[in-house]
């Protein structure tokens, strides 16, 4: 099954005095890829600046097995499913033409408005969601 | 029993366009709780820059409970212990002047050298270790 | 003359592959410093989030004399005034216990609402402004 | 004349309170755009990891003319040339689909070792250099 991909160079300033990415980049680099699947299954309009609803995120958890350096080009791929009044997201990323994964994540998110209070997730959300292929044991280091 | 203590404001920087701190900014915070720890422990030279090995974070898990702004004063408390070749750091964050729990975090880590191997963890940093209080069952929402 | 002065530590993540405070985040600690004089000056009910209103820059110049490294402490001195719509900071930087400056620093920022509409600058801001010393040649090597 | 191009969505981390683009984050856009015209010259030879020298900066100065909200897709334009010991570049950026700048931005650099000393800068990289097109006159904010 192909998961959905996104990719980024680690920059300069994303490194840090052990020359490696710092741990908190990675979730930054895992928010870039759930925007750019927002993106690509269109639901900008379900959410922040659009509409009134962002997702927030309520839990995270990163493994690191191996480190990424400057202007290493980064792989992440990601799939994402409801739970109940969650959405969840799972993640792993490479570095081109590396095989072995450097990363995994999830990320559990909640939708919430300006006030952060919970809010109904969009119909056009849900069933992009609907959609979504889910491997119970993918990523395997999670 | 009193665990250590850490505290620091919310900077503009911190915030994100939902007015609350980035998530992504947590991890830094709950590093700066950390090397507050090894400062208090007087560790700084078993650690970089003067020794050539530091705390490389190899899993984090980090739960938001409620937001935080701009300007607010952060507590983080913290407890740490080994756990065979890992070493294992909890916190928890609240808002000064108010009790509610907004984030929990654990973090494991391991000692590595610039090279990124890992490397045996000085005597010293052992000692202050074992004279670490633990309580397993905190913090609760973990 | 006593300038305001602020004092923060170097953490880990501030650091870049070089082992060095990498460049942005001297604008990320002037603001801290920024911050902390708007503290002392109890301006806070002027600004955002009591106020609408915050203070946006639109110049800075940051000048580099010298490295700063992981757990450095750092002092910054500054002075403000007010040059017709603008407020002016100016800065510099200093490792504790180091006279050399490490870096200066000018900000230039108009006072503006949520919309990023210019506003009026609140009398008890503007009377804070006309207290502050104000010294020309300072810094000097800016 | 055509100035070398870099694009970048603006991600949910890089917004602050204001719901715009943080200021000192221009300075890692910029840095982006510096790093992506190294690699369009093929330069990474020449710097940081592969040899022991890197772009420092000693001088920047960044103009704000009008803000960025998350998910714009930010364009950089650049131009380089050598003076003296130092590199200089001139950037701007605008928003995909509106013509009006909305940053500009000058940063100086010089070529330093591991050891923070400056080094000779590279003959492929002075090649490079010499190839690069200048219009003193741009960007015209400045």
């Amino acid at each position: 099954m192909k998961h959905f991909e996104y990719s980024r160079r680690v920059g300069f300033c994303d490194t840090d005095a052990m020359a490696v990415v710092h741990h908190a980049n990675y979730l930054r680099f895992y928010e870039e890829a759930r925007v750019a699947w927002m993106r690509a299954r269109e639901l900008q309009e379900t959410h922040f600046p659009i509409a009134d609803a962002a997702l927030a995120v309520i839990e995270s958890k990163v493994l690191h097995l191996r480190p990424a350096g400057f202007d290493d080009k980064l792989i992440i791929r990601l799939q994402v499913r409801r739970e109940g009044l969650k959405i969840v997201f799972r993640y792993d990323m490479h570095i081109e033409g590396k095989p072995e994964l450097i990363s995994t994540c999830e990320t559990s998110h909640v939708m919430v408005n300006k006030s952060m209070k919970a809010v109904r997730i969009a119909k056009k959300f849900l069933t992009a969601l609907e959609r979504e292929p889910w491997t119970e044991t993918w990523p395997l280091s999670l």
